[in-house]
């Protein structure tokens, strides 16, 4: 499979988890939630925190089916915190992946709601039984709790207040970091972490090395997310150019400058794949490393 | 014990638990976000879910000490709906027992934040083995399946989807139960159920009873706080009163009349009693029952 191919393959696996994970048969008395999850959860986006859990449940000799769930799970997290980062109260922004964000077609009530319907439905399917058949309970709970430690407070959410706080005020290389490795690196790393475990590999070494990958790539992400922010294109990317300088936000390229930022990006690069090393048939993670730092998609 | 002392020492268990849950060495470096998850979840209330799980539990030959995590989980959902609920966008409500709300102190963006940290922080506090020691996998696992469930789509937010698309319009004594059994019945229920699986019960006879003494119980509470929300002092209930009124919206008195109001709270007060008999040494469950329908605390 070439890289396009896989990262589809596992796009549509985790939508069909998505899809089943969103339905219910109380949808017939109260639908208006379930289409507000709905138009979020499953409007497009690129899905790459479940193609690396999906990736390293493969290369530790899972099924990227059996990792389906958690992916799914991951991407409502994700989704979540998107919804209720839009809302007039917080970023105050009205489009998403070029779209009407979700306050703006179902209202502030609904988007409030339907954030917190997702973050809790990604429990609700990893917790039940049904999704994770085969798996050992152990398995399932120590996935679960990687999961909840990162999108909590130690985690994303506190990455988020960290962000609204440093927001108007000028702040080090050091606390830029850290909001971003809270605030972005932490879903991504669980979601290597969460795919070893998932394929039954928990050694510290394992989990390690997933981790260190996962931080590079990241770091390197979010910053070529700023690069973007500075120099894309609102056809490609989806949302108004230079909404950080807009919100006075500082960034990589507002502390580092732009060519240092392109340096940097290709250094996290170098090391993410210097830490996969150690797992074997690795080049989809080599290629997709490249690819994402090369955005132009 | 008496009633009171028990109350009165499940409730240090839950504080006791929720204090250990809601720190963490990140306050350092953020820490509103700590500060207003604590104003909300250590601001008294009555701690009647974690009474119930615990008392469960006890019943069924577990301890009290082995259902304090689950508790605390309960009571960190319970107190994020609360938030939520009195946001601006929401019920837009200034005062929760007698304090100014979340968002009145802290702002919109940190409330919505502190609900979502206590949200996720429920199922953190639960999954984390430090907290469950002793406790089988298989059994964490299936009393955080049943919170998932309680407090999502399918449970206490659907309920709280229907509330507000009922307001401001006339709805049937059925959609109004359906929508009290969502909203408050099902985090009542599942403390019941939760207390008998961390016991180690988890048999459908058990359950069940624990469920329909549940039931009963949840809709007498609420009934009798329709009651209180038209009769009420607000020196005791902390809330303006009425206020269900003002917002126009059905509740059981404005359907079914206060005399009959009060009969049904009787009747289900004894059909919850009548549900607790195949429990042993079920006397506080009985007194805290009446207690809890002649409130005037």
């Amino acid at each position: 499979m070439t890289l396009t191919e896989r990262l589809d393959y596992y796009r549509k696996l985790t939508e069909a988890a998505l899809e089943k994970a969103l339905s219910s048969p109380n949808e017939r008395y109260y639908p208006s939630i379930f289409k507000a999850v709905r138009y979020s959860a499953m409007s497009g986006g690129k899905r790459l925190r479940p193609a690396l859990i999906m990736e390293f449940c493969r290369m530790c000799g899972g099924t990227p089916e059996q990792a389906a769930p958690f992916a799914a799970a991951l991407e409502m997290v994700h989704t979540y915190s998107l919804i209720h980062d839009d809302l007039p109260c917080m970023d105050d922004d009205d489009l998403r992946r070029g779209k009407p964000t979700n306050h703006k077609v179902f209202g502030e009530a609904t988007a409030v709601l339907a954030g917190d319907a997702l973050l809790n439905r990604a429990f609700e399917t990893i917790l039940d039984p049904q999704n994770t058949k085969g798996l050992p309970a152990e398995t399932v709970l120590r996935a679960a709790e990687r999961l909840a430690k990162a999108s909590g407070m130690d985690g994303m959410i506190g990455g988020q207040i960290l962000d609204m706080e440093s927001e108007g005020r000028q702040i080090s290389q050091e606390t830029l970091m850290l909001l971003q490795r809270l605030k972005t690196g932490c879903l991504i790393q669980v979601a290597a972490v969460m795919g070893c475990i998932v394929a039954g590999r928990s050694d510290p070494e394992t989990l390690g090395a997933a981790e260190r990958y996962a931080d590079h790539l990241g770091l390197a992400f979010q910053i070529e997310d700023d690069l973007l922010d500075i120099e894309g294109d609102i056809t490609k990317f989806g949302k108004p150019i230079g909404s950080d300088v807009e919100n006075s936000k500082v960034t990589f390229p507002s502390l580092l400058g732009a060519a240092r930022c392109h340096e940097l990006v290709r250094e996290l690069t170098d090391h993410a794949i210097a830490a996969l090393q150690s797992f074997p048939d690795h080049a989809f993670l080599d290629d997709l490393e490249n690819y994402l730092v090369t955005r132009d998609y």
